[in-house]
């Protein structure tokens, strides 16, 4: 099992950042230094949105525009910021993007989207620039009017603000119930030049009691058109956004966008206008490893989360019949709790494989929990020892792989278990 | 919201039958006593399966044969009890049931199928009838080799003590992590004559700790052949047992079967041969009346349950679609806990609206809990009353209703909330 962030190990006591003092205990032990991306720059503002004493919005600002590329949530009742970027995304240019925490607005009705246009339009006074430049992001309560006439106090300091370094600062202005700010970085070369890949996400769940969503944002120094960078997305997200899943429950906002303002063009890197172009390999494998890292890290923050769980289907009639085996598996309340249980339950697993509805021949079906095989050609293996297994499972992250005998479609997916904290958090906080 | 069971209203002490001291707090009242159908005797016994001092066999014994119809698990792993089941179906005559709690005979290989074919020659041995006329359920651990030489100590008492009464004894016998026992009658005219229908079920969760399905058993004495049988068993799952869902995990075992001894016959009813037969409709709604009863008990029986929660999806582009927006928000786990914790939420609701990926347009969505409309054309009611809504969440049955506003598609399921106890029963059993 290779995990994309470094690990808290137990009794570790040396984990470099001051995390708030009841982060996740799959937090990544080790929060790197985003290096600047240049083209860039970043402030933070305490709007008052809904929190006290803590920022709420994020502005990232390019200085001399971006290109941009976007995938949304495929939920059929999308927040307002998220119709309004779907619709900006055409020209694939940006001056700006705006973060706000403790608002989703979303099921805001006509009300949402004048509150979109007016945000955008404060923000593209203060800049200069076309509203239709500004793309907007939006995470908190659901179906709460969203007052976007509280951005006007804080958008020229933004702006005047904006410096190149604060991205821990950006990451912690969008969490909502996210135990630790999520930020991930990597290299690539690209022609001579050497392209800097930063991340950051927010997400706890796919929705946090009360509050919407998982967002990431991407920014490079690499100059690529906007179809490409889109392309590049698109593939990107397959396994890693796409191959998480906390409780099953799409947000009506999820975000993740990219944005490459070209700067290092002036260093030597060329000008990417063709997804196919071999010279983006490179830039492909660190765009997937900081997506990667974002993606794990959303899963080691799942609400009421204490282990991290890898399901691996393989021997699959294809990687698509894979994916929705192993989602099955993942989403299962059965196998979540029995993993919170510490229980190598694999019954629960047959279960889940079965009810996916994809081709399975039971007689065919093993089962390993980490390097220990459990079950194998559809009885309990005989040399499988209880007490080996008992030992594993107490683990923080489990691995949990599934071979189907059929054919050679593989896939990963990560997830957490379910526990009473996290009954606890969606369900006692109004008590 | 109308159920089909008579409900424990807060504070009643009243219960007529002496229930288990932890009993689900949303068990019907009301335990009817089951008539006698003719041609069908019962009996249970200990045959120390996986339980101690409790019953875990049950046989019913058709005397004079009985045609039989089934409905199984859409599992792409059965059981090997299922599997038997399906293959002597085509036959249409059954002269025995045998049910075991305990052991689910589930993934238990050519073992299982062994398993399986010694006790149906057991009891076929036993009674004097062909093997292939014993029909098969098991229920409990799954992976586990289910030792079928149990049931020869038992299984001449069995058919030695076969009764007419022993319904509630029947329901007991086939209980695993229920908290109650689930039975149900009603009667309907055939031509002249009276018919009977019984019916007994058990499941707690699709799957509970270890123990798997829902188990379900329909006994008539109606003279219908096994091809309208099977049509009247097909048209009522649909919405009774497949409207059901406590935690969206579907078991390995999940079984209805009907059986009619047609002993009615002999007091004027007709033989019924055709499934489009007009003679058959208030056959065809009693037994709808104890399908319905008998999976609103499961739901009623949902682990760690607390709430039953109706969900009502209207103007919907079809029942279809309105079936699988209403599975969508019951199956949320963010939506049942938030009924755990009595909260209206109803942006949880939108949120399971539209990731369920059926047609849905937020600007006419409406959202209900009682006759409370809380959202309203795509945002928040403007008359909706915090404390009026509070007040109604804190009722043991919550009926929430959605209406799309797109077409006539309607649909019902029914659910329960998820709370810490559910996570406890299914995570905690090995601590």
């Amino acid at each position: 099992m290779i995990f994309a962030v470094p690990v808290r190990m137990a009794g570790a006591t040396n984990g470099p950042a001051p995390l708030p003092s009841r982060v996740s205990p799959l937090a990544p032990t080790h929060v790197p230094k985003l290096p600047p991306v240049e083209g860039v720059r970043l402030a933070t503002a305490e709007a008052g949105i809904r929190y006290n004493n803590r920022t709420d919005v994020l502005l990232a600002l390019f200085e001399k525009g971006a290109a941009v590329a976007g995938v949304f949530t495929r939920s059929k009742c999308p927040s307002a910021p998220v119709e309004w970027c779907r619709d900006k995304l055409k020209s694939g240019a940006a001056r700006a993007l705006i973060v706000n925490s403790g608002n989703a607005n979303a099921f805001t009705g006509k009300s949402g989207r004048a509150a979109t246009k007016l945000t955008a339009t404060l923000a593209a006074e203060a800049i200069g620039c076309r509203a239709g430049e500004i793309f907007l992001a939006s995470t908190g309560v659901i179906g709460e009017p969203l007052d976007a006439t509280k951005f006007a106090a804080v958008m020229d300091a933004l702006v005047a603000r904006a410096a190149p370094d604060p991205w821990l600062d950006a990451a912690r202005a969008i969490m909502t119930t996210d135990t630790f700010p999520k930020v991930a970085t990597a290299t690539a070369r690209l022609g001579r030049a050497l392209v800097t890949v930063n991340g950051i996400a927010k997400g706890a769940g796919m929705i946090a009691p009360d509050m919407a969503t998982m967002l990431a944002f991407v920014f490079t120094d690499a100059p690529i058109a906007p179809k490409p960078l889109q392309a590049l997305l698109a593939r990107g997200v397959v396994d890693t956004f796409n191959a998480v899943t906390v409780d099953g429950d799409t947000s009506t906002s999820d975000t993740l966008m990219a944005f490459a303002t070209g700067a290092a063009a002036a260093r030597g890197a060329p000008k990417i206008s063709r997804a196919g172009d071999p010279r983006l390999r490179p830039f492909q494998k660190a765009l997937d490893t900081v997506l990667a890292s974002l993606a794990e890290q959303v899963a080691r923050d799942g609400e009421g989360a204490r282990k991290l769980v890898e399901v691996v289907v393989e021997g699959a009639v294809s990687k698509l019949s894979a994916r929705r085996i192993a989602l099955s598996i993942a989403n299962s309340p059965l196998v979540k709790t029995a993993m919170a249980g510490e229980d190598a339950n694999w019954g629960r697993v047959v279960m889940a494989v079965g009810k996916a509805g994809e081709p399975a021949d039971r007689d065919r079906l093993s089962i390993w929990f980490g390097d220990i095989r459990v079950a194998h050609k559809g009885a309990r293996d005989p040399a499988y020892d209880e007490a080996e297994v008992s030992a594993y499972m107490k683990r923080p992250e489990i691995a949990l792989r599934v071979a189907l005998g059929l054919g050679r479609g593989r896939d990963r997916v990560l997830t957490c278990d379910l526990t009473k904290e996290y009954v606890a958090i969606n369900g006692d906080y109004r008590s």
